[in-house]
């Protein structure tokens, strides 16, 4: 079987997101990278895809370029998707242009900068008839896939109360804004109107979704700049209410010294009750009334099948970020080939995520400015 | 050295609760219990007192009975203290009753019923000059003491974020409400005007400002009686704001299948963060920036002082629950015994948590209803 | 119901496990500390006594004094049994003294110095028809007996290998000789042959014969004394061969920087396997084949008789090293009182777990310094 | 930079390992998979190479064939190195005839199936000049890394105690023996005189040496054939006594039900002492005397260079087997193209690893069946 073809734009060297998104679009060996727009500044670009072994040829100085020279190459040879990993003010043009010129896109969360260009996007998307996807890298978790799926089979009866936690430590002292990869995020110019919640709390909110398969109606927000100086959130709390009058809370911030990326869901069901730690992924824990609580473990026999399709190794070989990761890139590598035949295709984050992640972030910092303490989220 | 003396009013047979508390008084060998009213039912007060191989004489039917004919008694046989463990809306009328008779009180919490009742109360105790200690038995493990050691010490520096969690999953089912235990706590006439914050949520806003030395100031809240006919809380979440401007989160929940008794605590600083769970009590994790988080240990020989004092084995000799409680009993006979010149007098919950634990409660029923977001607690 | 009364040897103000006893004995109100021979020093006994609260005429400068003044006693006043938590050389003279006094006998373990002993004490426990206990205090966790209720009824099926480790660190430094605690158990004078292998090597067999209800057959052994000059063992290793056949590893160590106190055991059978960690003493994992690990817990509604029996408190809050403790003296007391007829006294450890502990601990002796392969203990 | 060409014996479909070792060499895009002899059916060996997108012509149906003509192509096309994954007793005739056509051999463990084999293959490495590497993986991961740098620096002082335990469960029931993984490695012609310790008891035997840089020098084995009509160990242990004099404990077992992959090292010393478990391997425990535990985690700032260099993400997102896995295939990407002079070569397992561990398992199975408790291992 032929790989997939696929460019870049961002990931230049010194960027850690680029490199994730490399290693996990080769994991599987279902994709090829084959052109890269690697940085706004030619010489890195041209070094990274040298390091990369690319031909020289396929290293572009501007997404705009790439875009136009590999629209002009064989249909077998030029690339077919675009995984865009720059800061966050450019995805929508480089999403649109990569759209227009026919090439279907893999996007890093958040989608856009704000929830208008979430729908500019989305409509570009639908006109287009390509795919979108968005890369909510915890949903590649097979655990994670296990807890949606025993949600959606009923094991938990009604879904009561969630709660997620995000809690990060790297922006906890000022020298750590001198980084370039705090740099861009504390900066509203680049990253919109929220820092925390646009960076981290948006995964929070999507891997309740994601695993509830409900909705959050309404919120009651407050965001922090704990540090003095900073113009966006580094920390906050949120109370939700969801689709079906289940309570939660989502809480995120990255001022937390010891938290390395310690994103965690506790989902509570009048049946039963489910918890994930990202940190330990291959475990999943869960409760039932007067039961012991059972440890479920990647790779075990009695797990449902998405959860063994998108595992790799026997229970008790750890996987891993970067095989979440894959799984995403994997799902999309699939898609771009079978369309929505393929059986996954619901179960990749795509335009509809934007949407709702745009508008939970947009309204995170709307509601967190009120008095009042209930904001009701737009419908996406 | 004389044992002191206690008598109790409650923790007839089939009370969970009293039993702990006589376990608790007898751990150290400090205390002495010399005589109860156990229950309002006379037939099993006498069967509880004579299984504890108390005097018949020494059984009373009523706490009234109890405190008439204990002060008739020579001062050296009387019993010093009463501990109070009925249902809450008991808590003033006996309390008043024995400081009336020159008895100590040692009351579970909440104190009272409302927070006018809580000022009733401080004023009897003030009064009175005679001591008041509330069971916030949290407050006595070993590990929470280190905590706040370590916050007094200035090693976390200003505090940012405090994170508290109570859940349990008990009353997940209609089924739970039948038992004894159950049955007072979901009841507004009994309880008060809150079920599950009262009973378990003013543990947890204790227990945060126990360790931090902040004080709650304003509130945010979303109770819920999660299950169809339950006239109280069961379930409910709180943002808060502390005295220096920290932010928090305090949540608490019966409803949570799975979990048991789930009280856990982070606190996060600008300079070190800390965290400490209750069903593993004897560990304080302590974590500062591009350092390895550290594992405290009860009996550690680095701990301080009061931590060291209120352990009684060498370290990985699991001390629990039962201990912690017996920390409060014995610092309360302790300063029985020596005034306040004993030297962790200030560390027994008193009527100060009393008056702050009945406003917060009340304070998160009243800003439950509220529509604006922010609700300023009371000062105590 | 009348409390049973205790005498004490052993225990003066210092030692650690004395005052461990008396909490143990006290915690279920049925045990009542009458009198004592605290210390060898008469002041220190007297200070002893004092500051428990006896009357002076019940601290004795020895054991023979109080042997003999509480036998002359009334006999509804008098001492029912001995509490024996000396030195270990001093356990035989004092046991067969209580006895020929008609004093019950709990005793702390190694229950002598030398099988041969062991056996002396047998006859004398045999020929005066009283009650005789062992204080393998980790036999009185719930979880344990959880864990030999579980084997007993047949979920393991046949048991294929059991792995007990039980590694501390506190005598890993010369230093840590100087102090009390350390002195004896490294002075072959009052130890006997055995350092770490008598000391807690004896509870690792003892936990693994008592859950599995196998006998340990077969060793071979590998004692060291680690830091120079010492004359006992400090670590070891054994391998075992149990009465059915199954492959055992005890392994013990008291020079293992970090460890703490940290008694394991795992029991693999045919059918499913069994873990238990003493610091962490309130979960017991069981796990079948194909099937998530489950996480047993104290308090748990389905658990078996027995563990609910001897637990105190609900799921959640913590039980530890001291409840276990009291465990071994309330089913002691009950045993006084009701005889063989008390449902748990064969759960006791007692005399036969006395001469294979010391038949264990002095062939660990002999196997280590053999070249052969394999040792047959003696059977007892 | 032009990636390494690797060609691959063995790893057809359905093959676990195969899988991985690819998986492995893509992760850093430094190896690109050019052509392999993936199974000894044909039309396996061509579907497979057609699903990793190879051309049909570099699918071959031997190794001789792949040899052959691999070796007549130009040489910037024709594969480096070979990485071999068959079962154990082809290892040596492929290894012989891929150096005998100069490539590089990168070889599963064991590296064959007996030590006059081990002793025949370093000797053909020697004569060739070529490199020859052992998928250890268990050294691949940062944390055991850094344990070995930080016992090389001195920190634990000197090592008393090695504690190594593998426990698996997958084929503790006789059913598990149809499987394709289980045949072969409890076949003796295909497997060699050992079982679970060929498979994983070596690379327990291997952590140890490569974490305290001492050799074992005696051993005591009791290994057994658990299940009935097995012809090879499936369980055993094993005392251990290293060049400085350090006693060790090895264990290995594949009969433990619930267990996973649970690969777990202590390693204990005068000033200092460690852990690191498999299954959660981006923590290492560190303990000091009378200091709080330290929990190290990869990612972290304070870690030594080697740890640093062989992480690609943040502290919190987890790496794992996989990545583990790629560390040796990347060092030994590295060394080809920069020889001895690559800064990590001598990190890499080779051939002396290769002689170390056949002996290790040939003088378990020999020492298993000796009375005499000591077994001296050959040096090398």
């Amino acid at each position: 079987m032929k790989k997939v073809r696929m460019g870049m734009v961002g990931g230049g060297q010194g960027a850690f997101i680029g490199a994730v998104h490399r290693i996990a679009a080769q994991i599987d060996s279902q994709i090829e990278l084959v052109c890269g727009a690697f940085s706004r500044d030619a010489e890195n670009s041209r070094a990274t895809g040298e390091s990369l072994a690319l031909p020289a040829s396929r290293s572009y100085s501007s997404y705009q370029a790439m875009f136009d020279a590999e629209s002009k190459l064989p249909a077998d040879e030029r690339m077919e998707f675009v995984a865009i990993t720059t800061p966050n003010f450019l995805h929508l043009p480089i999403a649109k242009a990569a759209l227009d010129n026919g090439f279907h896109v893999l996007c890093e969360k958040p989608a856009t900068v704000t929830l208008e260009e979430a729908i500019e996007l989305s409509e570009a998307v639908k006109s287009s008839g390509l795919h979108f996807g968005l890369t909510h890298t915890y949903t590649g978790y097979p655990m994670v896939k296990e807890a949606k799926s025993r949600v959606a089979a009923g094991e938990l009866g009604e879904i009561r109360r969630v709660v997620v936690e995000y809690p990060q430590g790297w922006l906890a002292n000022a020298d750590a804004e001198g980084g370039k990869q705090a740099a861009w995020r504390i900066d509203p110019k680049q990253a919109g109107a929220s820092g925390c919640f646009a960076d981290i709390g948006v995964h929070a909110a999507n891997l309740a979704e994601y695993i509830t398969g409900l909705k959050i109606d309404e919120i009651c927000a407050d965001l922090n700049a704990t540090l003095k100086g900073r113009a966006l959130d580094d920390d906050g709390a949120v109370l939700a209410r969801f689709s079906n009058g289940a309570r939660g809370i989502i809480w995120a911030s990255q001022i937390c010294i010891g938290e390395e990326n310690a994103l965690r869901i506790r989902v509570y069901g009048e049946k039963a009750s489910l918890e994930w730690q990202q940190q330990e992924p291959n475990t999943l824990w869960m409760a039932k009334p007067d039961q012991p609580t059972q440890m479920l473990r990647a790779g075990g026999a009695y797990l449902s099948e998405v959860a063994q399709t998108f595992s790799r190794t026997p229970a008790g070989h750890p996987e891993g970020y970067l095989e979440a990761f894959a799984n995403i890139y994997t799902q999309f590598a699939q898609m771009i080939r079978e369309g929505h035949s393929y059986a996954y295709s619901s179960d990749i984050p795509g335009i509809s995520e934007a949407l709702r992640g745009m508008s939970f972030i947009e309204s995170v910092v709307l509601a967190s400015e009120k008095s009042e303490k209930w904001y009701t989220l737009p419908k996406y």
